[in-house]
């Protein structure tokens, strides 16, 4: 074991590195942090709110429905504020107190009002998912169950505090949605209603992206910017594609660039790459790829057949 | 905050759209629901009995095990007859109660008597990823951790449910494997023994598919349909390729449609398509992709290179 | 329900199956089996004190931070310890007591030494992320909830582990991180500082890989081998690719096979596949995909497009 100097030594240069990097700032008074759980929570209790017999413990009952979601958002606003408040003290930590409060108020006010809107959109999505999926047997599976619709509940959550310019809880909503889905949109994307993403794994869409009514993407699709060395210096730009109605985008295909239009009704092929516009009703396709193949003699030998 | 007639509107909106919407259905006393929290308990007990070493908080004991597994087995057969009785009512509310009976118990039985044999081929594929994967140190370290062989566990539990035509939970427990490997296997699929996802993060295998002995996938394989815009109008056709023996098919690659038949002993090279069938022990490659290479000499100036 | 004597014969066949796989073993007195549980305990716990206001339930105080980490690292290194000592007595039961104890002590005094340095590379790994990504609004931002960031922090805790040949336990911690951001970092790989995994699902890099400082790659890439189906015969040979400082890798690009190397301040484009070396500063891109875009007079007939 550690002789108690050495110890020691870990124990003073990890205080050090506290010391020296204001990410980690153990001691500063002045500094807010949002608390991760307690954001998770909040998603977990409006996902009880808004679908009840799947996600609750609550009994069935013949008590008007009221009373459960007054209590339910009753409860749910005040977290909602507390870390609200958190995230806008991180960004600026010298707010006047009336003055945050009443931040605090319009962002959660306009959240909570967004509420019946946000539940009717995701609605569409189930709509969207079941009409879409001739695997899904069920509406109700697609609510259980499928991760493309879980990343898009928590990304129109995540939408309207990325609007309300909230810090860092938006960012945290969706991670916390991508972990548990393999779908990485990121909340400053703009995406409409009877929205389907199947299979999930792998989506990646970007920041600036903007998304029609009707749209259907499959695994491992990026909706993605072109070069992005130019780093901080993008920030702000538009910088990923926009997607018009009823187009429908299979697996693995790239779209890039903030100039690029789908244009509505369009179909674009697996695993290709768009970085420019087409127009509406295209087809977009590769050049079939050329397959070779050859009949191996000893099929298994090792090392006989590249990866390539 | 909200005025409390704001409020109030917030609720009332919400009310209306349960109220609206049979799949929220929030007052609806005849309808019923499993609890996804409870089959995902099943699978984490069914992992203890199956692999107790790894799973449970078993000490090591000189007992003979069959009072460990006839005491979980009992204890798991309740909770799975309960989630199954729910599932049935869900499906169809108005079953005579001796005939829901009977068809839960058909369920639960044949269910409890396949888990040997699931066991016996759960350790086929311990062996084949084991052999297949030059980094695994021990097959004790694929038990415990890798997700291609989670994904595979929990397909081969799903798929008795689905051949016995549970609703809902066959989906449910795959889609809880997805969250926590990446792997997307839905519950139809008809897999045989020594199967290995290496890597696993990526991977979709569609509900028609079928696959022989001794096959081996990389991430991000799709076994997929080919345009599946036909939606519902294709429940139940067979839209999945077929995998016959000893096929490996390397990383992103796709085998799409219904009627495509990879003969046995094939080697499908990493990231193309195959839409037809091959005749046994072949090996499929795409044309070598030209690459274009410049030297740049301002390698990091922004934008200079895009990202396709 | 299943007659008792169908019960018992379940029951019975499990056993058996227990009886005959030495993986399973459950009355094997003197087999030894680290805890998984615990092992993401002490990920968990190592979270906290190299970043305390992210993860922690800590306060914010005026007392010197010495306290807090001497505390938690003192907590910590006892599970380490007993962790360690069950995954040295998995691989050899026969350890005589007091070299168990020098060995155990060995491995964890070196990781317990190692932790500053580690927390300091995370800070450039953080920086990394920030100068690398406009979407990221600050750095606090990135420890929060960037996956990426997330995969690193864990492989850079089981590299230690993996260099000091500790069984099992790497491999455990690896799979963690994989299940909770989608990247798959072999322990074994040998990552220098300022590293970036943007939007990190499906990421997969291989045991023997070797990256210099600055790298950032995107969602998709593989750094893999080319074919591995020696299996287990290619255990401990360079089978990943070398990749230079300053390199680019974006998404979905494959370089694959033990003696490529990327030159530094390279760039590869997306979806490429690279097998060959190339010099340094080299942009690295496929000729155009021609892609062929027809109009479709009934754009959203069924069957129409096929998803090749």
């Amino acid at each position: 074991m550690l002789q108690n100097t050495e110890f020691d030594a870990v124990v003073q240069e990890i205080a050090e590195n506290y010391r020296g990097n204001r990410e980690i700032c153990y001691n500063c008074m002045d500094r807010h942090f949002p608390n991760r759980g307690a954001i998770i929570g909040i998603i977990k209790d409006l996902r009880r709110v808004l679908f009840p017999r799947y996600f609750g413990d609550d009994g069935v009952t013949n008590a008007r429905p009221e009373y459960f979601i007054g209590c339910e958002l009753d409860h749910l606003q005040d977290e909602l504020r507390s870390q609200v408040r958190e995230a806008l003290l991180f960004e600026d930590p010298i707010w006047v107190a009336a003055e945050l409060n009443e931040r605090t108020n319009q962002v959660v006010d306009a959240f909570l009002k967004k509420l019946p809107e946000i539940q009717r959109i995701l609605l569409t999505d189930v709509q969207a998912a079941f009409d879409g999926d001739p695997a899904a047997q069920s509406k109700e599976e697609i609510i259980f169950s499928y991760p493309g619709f879980f990343a898009v509940f928590v990304y129109r959550l995540a939408h309207e505090l990325y609007l309300q310019k909230v810090p860092l809880i938006p960012r945290i909503m969706s991670e916390y949605a991508h972990d548990h889905s393999g779908v990485d949109i990121n909340p400053g994307a703009d995406i409409d209603e009877y929205f389907f993403i199947d299979h999930a794994t792998g989506v990646v869409i970007g920041e600036t992206t903007k998304i029609g009514k009707h749209v259907k993407i499959y695994q491992g699709v990026t909706l993605g910017a072109l070069s992005t060395r130019a780093g901080q210096g993008l920030r702000g730009v538009k910088r990923h594609p926009t997607i018009e109605d009823n187009v429908t985008i299979y697996s693995n295909a790239s779209v890039l660039g903030g100039e690029t239009v789908i244009g509505e009704g369009s179909i674009i092929a697996g695993s290709i790459f768009v970085t420019s516009s087409v127009p509406p009703y295209s087809r977009v396709s590769a050049e079939a790829q050329k397959l070779l193949i050859r009949q191996g003699s000893e099929p298994t030998s090792p090392g006989a057949f590249e990866e390539v």
